[in-house]
């Protein structure tokens, strides 16, 4: 029976790889990297590096494919259905990575940056490509650091206040209002900044891009104070690397605690 | 300058640790526990098998120290003052612990399961050390896998469908109503089942407890179907063992996705 590991590798820090992450590397045949394009290749090299460590003798095999097209044009209405058709149209090329590249009896894996259970798709494609039918694998799950624990890690607070819930959303969520019954929210996939509406609150925003790694920039403050550097930032850090990818958490009235 | 290391040790698989936690672990000098008595034995145990296998020298030194008690009889509007006062008394305990225990250029550890980021007191208690004045440091922390990511990955779901937030809530909160403006709702420190109130409901239940360990219990399904088999499984598994440690996700309406 084919085998099939879904490895959390951590927020890009390579020293946030588990134990057991380290050992299902070890435990895995062929590896498979779905390409984004150019503009992400920083974080193609950071996993080779991570597998060069940690398989020194080379005894692996990387297959590589091009992502699908997402149609990132939808407007709101628009994204579940887009997501749905780039999901199945993943399916069809994790079917055939599966079927072609891995032996009846070997191990592949899947690398999936930060945890694979916070807004990753690797596990649903691949129920996916069960339901359809034409192959069978085992899969497992190895949890990993999500961008959201190496946040507030590097910013050393709490997600929750005691005895208080935690919103983790989306950037689109977060421009439609504030969630309803949390005062912490912490908010990924934001291209636009939707941190912006809420400066004239009292909210203080922890946010983090590029964490873990060399490239790390850490802003903290009242939003009114903290968002105008926000946005300088990572502006600046966008036009140099070619691409961001942030994180942050909103805490409301930040003194009540 | 005394540092002190707050380390996520992860949910209670010691593989999942991660090489950041154990280069921490081996740049320790001394280990602070605190005991919460009898019952847990079981986790400090376990704690003291981890730093065996990652310090095999046993060139460190563990300094343990009595909880104080916490108010557990106070109500629903008690629970936040009650939770003030033990956090105080910690404070004084964790302030005569670095004084006392830990040398003027020494290194100090707190080993805390899954996140220190979420429902841990551990940072809140190191801040009001620092802010009483009395003593000085730097800390840092390490992140680790929460039993919440633990419990996902043991049942190869996801936190959050596609482009939809998730809430992580207690189970005091959970009591009171469901979540607005959330349908997967992450349930932890629940000592009462308060999934049972939505049995009726079109909910399914991911259900986990001592997730990673030998004696893990995984049960999913609707909480119609699940919800005895978990309270049964639950009630003997406390009995048996003394302790119980769970996390359940709650997904509502799960086939609209």
């Amino acid at each position: 029976m084919r085998k099939i590991h879904v490895i959390g590798i951590g927020a890009g820090d390579p020293d946030q790889l588990t134990l057991q992450a380290v050992r299902a590397l070890r435990g895995t045949d062929v590896f498979f990297v779905l390409d984004k394009g150019e503009v992400k290749s920083d974080l193609t090299r950071l996993r080779h590096d991570m597998l060069d460590t940690h398989l020194p003798d080379g005894a692996y095999r990387v297959v590589e494919a091009r992502d699908p097209e997402r149609d990132r044009g939808a407007g709101g209405a628009a994204y579940s259905p887009a997501v749905g058709d780039w999901r199945s149209a993943r399916a069809e090329i994790y079917e055939r990575l599966i079927t072609e590249e891995l032996g009846e009896e070997q191990s592949g894996a899947f690398l999936v940056w930060g945890d694979p259970a916070l807004y990753d798709s690797t596990l649903a494609i691949l129920q996916e490509v069960l339901a359809r039918g034409a192959v069978t694998f085992e899969y497992d799950v190895v949890p990993g650091i999500s961008s959201v624990s190496a946040l507030v890690a590097r910013h050393r607070t709490g997600l929750n206040r005691v005895a208080r819930p935690v919103q983790i959303t989306t950037g689109r969520r977060l421009a439609e209002g504030f969630p309803e019954g949390v005062d912490d929210v912490v908010v990924m996939l934001d291209a636009h900044q939707a941190f912006r509406q809420y400066a004239e609150e009292d909210v203080d925003i922890y946010w983090g891009a590029y964490i873990g790694t060399p490239d790390e920039i850490l802003v903290s403050g009242p939003i009114a104070e903290a968002g105008p550097r926000i946005e300088r930032l990572r502006a600046e850090a966008r036009e140099r690397k070619g691409w961001i990818m942030d994180t942050y958490l909103l805490r409301r009235n930040p003194g009540r605690e």
